[in-house]
């Protein structure tokens, strides 16, 4: 059911328009190649809706928002909700500024998400709790790697039935939350959280996964986890014979996810439907 | 004769000015170092001209085009002209979007460019043909391995006699049409299509090369083709000994600039001049 | 006294707030990550203040600055400077246009600076001498390896005194200049200077290493020149062992700063207090 995606995603290569932070923007467009899709970065006012309308999804990524590409994702967001393609959000720093958090709900009104991916921090300030984002990374405290705690899984809960839209909630496990299923992903390695856009790149590698499998969005966010989980355990183990840092262990994440199948996803995955 | 450039290249140190997309503008920046230039990147209206004064080529890249960085393009693409710098013209994703198209129509007015390079779609959406663009990648399809299609040839030959500009088309196989001179070069790798900025590369280095051999521009546009496909070569031989993926291979690919030699280039590089 | 600093920031992991330019942004990020740090990003007027209320340190670097970065780096300058944060200046381009010398000039007369790094080019065009910047880069020539030229050192002190910083001019030797102290830092790599942000790099640690060790703030601008060029060293080794190239060597810098260890710095650093 995970596996499949990928080799969908590599079928279709699915144009994948992303209007997203200019410090992670190359290791998105990357990892997007590096998965079968095929990205463009687009966020001038004047063309965001023709890209969009060329694309088979739309990623908004608010790290680095500013006054000119704001009005860029509503633009574009709207255009792929008439046009029926999955829009992702990651709200990147929800809670650190008020320009982001209302940035984000505005966004949350105004557009319909497929799927909404955050760390603990961000999802708690976008679905109206106390945020303690400091920043654009989730302490490991944040999200306990034993039994899920009520509060948090309420609060993802709470967004979900708010926007519609499926849940993801990355850190030690990763949660994904859609109508029905509530899936645990336990893939992935600490060492992600050292890398600069591991989160910008799931988000990015989700709106490939939910262009080739609209049916089932919530699979199709679990999958891109799982895979993207599975990419950062074997980078891992590659690194680790090798003596490299976190810089090696960022082009190895991508390199892994180039060189990822089906058979290594269905080996390695360990998503749990709740 | 087409070796010898690279040597130039690394005695001038020439500074090429870049105005170009925040995608792979990192990627231009260590690419141009690799090469023996000199980065700087500049894209506010009020140093454009300042900076490509001091500047010894003119890169303009449309990726990620907005209304503040298009009025520098012309101003800094006005002021390189009047003092006779070679300006190079990469209209990423033109056909994707009218502003793209547009712009890059408006600059080929305007400005008077060296060399324009894109992939075939992007070529054929500024030479006035029907555009398949699908964001910035050309598929493989778009330009034959075998024999070269007589509608492409002429496409590539209007858009010269149209701007008088050396036109490099990248594929599986480059061109590289002159005045005269019409190089076809026969180097690179596929994978190198899996890498973001492969394109945006090959155009910085060709302002280096211009600025290195302003009397030839033809060759030395097909010697950058060359160069680079060359890199890409060796470092595909690099990554296939170790396993590696596609992020392994960007880094890869900028290290054998880094580390190519005239000698290199002349046992390997494969220009036929048709 | 210098390695403690890093054992500090690896504790503390603190948030450092950049406005910082688009072509190396993704290295200061992941350089701050691989340091102990924490990187946010946020450049739009309406977020500056209240992100960087949030952070440890702020750094404004001025490569690609633009009409609408300027007014950021001007709030976030002077809020820090309300809250008693270390505000940090890399006055990347200084000389090359008149709008990047300017903007610098104008920063040191509004804002409170701890530190303020550049290369010799930078440094003479905004202690007001004459300056000799073509682009972003210094010539090795432009820092004598040999004895510190006394035109160059008074130069530094002039604009020491002028502001009130911290000086570090990074080249060949790294000078650092505090009100009591001048250290001359003996690390690093030659081909350093070949990999594009290796300066803006340092600049980002150097805010981390400053929110670290407010109390003096020469010390924390020393160990940070120290550390990164004992990692450029410890990088170097490695490359040559496997025949990398300088993309390579970009990684292994910042993988060296991911793996640095107070004992390997007190081994490997070179400083001399003058």
């Amino acid at each position: 059911m995970f596996a499949e995606i990928l080799n969908k995603v590599r079928l279709d290569c699915p144009l994948v328009h992303c209007i997203t932070n200019y410090v992670t923007v190359n290791d998105c467009a990357n990892v997007l190649l590096a998965c079968g899709a095929s990205p463009v970065m687009a966020d001038d006012e004047r063309e965001a809706e023709e890209i969009v309308s060329i694309a088979s999804a739309l990623v908004i990524n608010i790290g680095t928002l500013n006054s000119r590409t704001i009005p860029s994702m509503f633009k574009a967001g709207r255009r792929a909700n008439e046009l029926g393609r999955p829009v992702i959000l990651d709200p990147v720093g929800a809670g650190a500024s008020s320009l982001r958090t209302a940035t984000a709900m505005d966004l949350m009104r105004e557009i319909d998400f497929a799927v909404i991916r955050g760390n603990i921090s961000e999802i708690t300030s976008i679905a109206g709790g106390e945020s303690k984002t400091r920043g654009v990374d989730a302490s490991a405290s944040e999200l306990l790697d034993g039994d899920l705690p009520a509060d948090v899984i309420s609060l993802i809960l709470k967004l979900r039935e708010k926007t519609g839209a499926v849940i993801t909630v990355t850190g030690p496990k990763d949660i994904v939350a859609g109508e029905k299923d509530l899936y645990i992903v336990r893939n992935g390695h600490p060492m992600m959280s050292k890398v600069s856009g591991t989160g910008c790149m799931l988000t990015a590698i989700t709106g490939a996964f939910c262009s080739a499998a609209p049916s089932d969005i919530a699979v199709a966010a679990a999958s891109a986890a799982g895979m993207f989980g599975v990419a950062g355990e074997f980078a891992f183990e590659r690194l680790t014979s090798e003596g490299g840092g976190t810089s090696t262990y960022r082009s190895y994440i991508i390199d892994e996810v180039s060189k990822m199948t089906p058979e290594k996803m269905r080996e390695a995955i360990k998503i749990e439907n709740r």
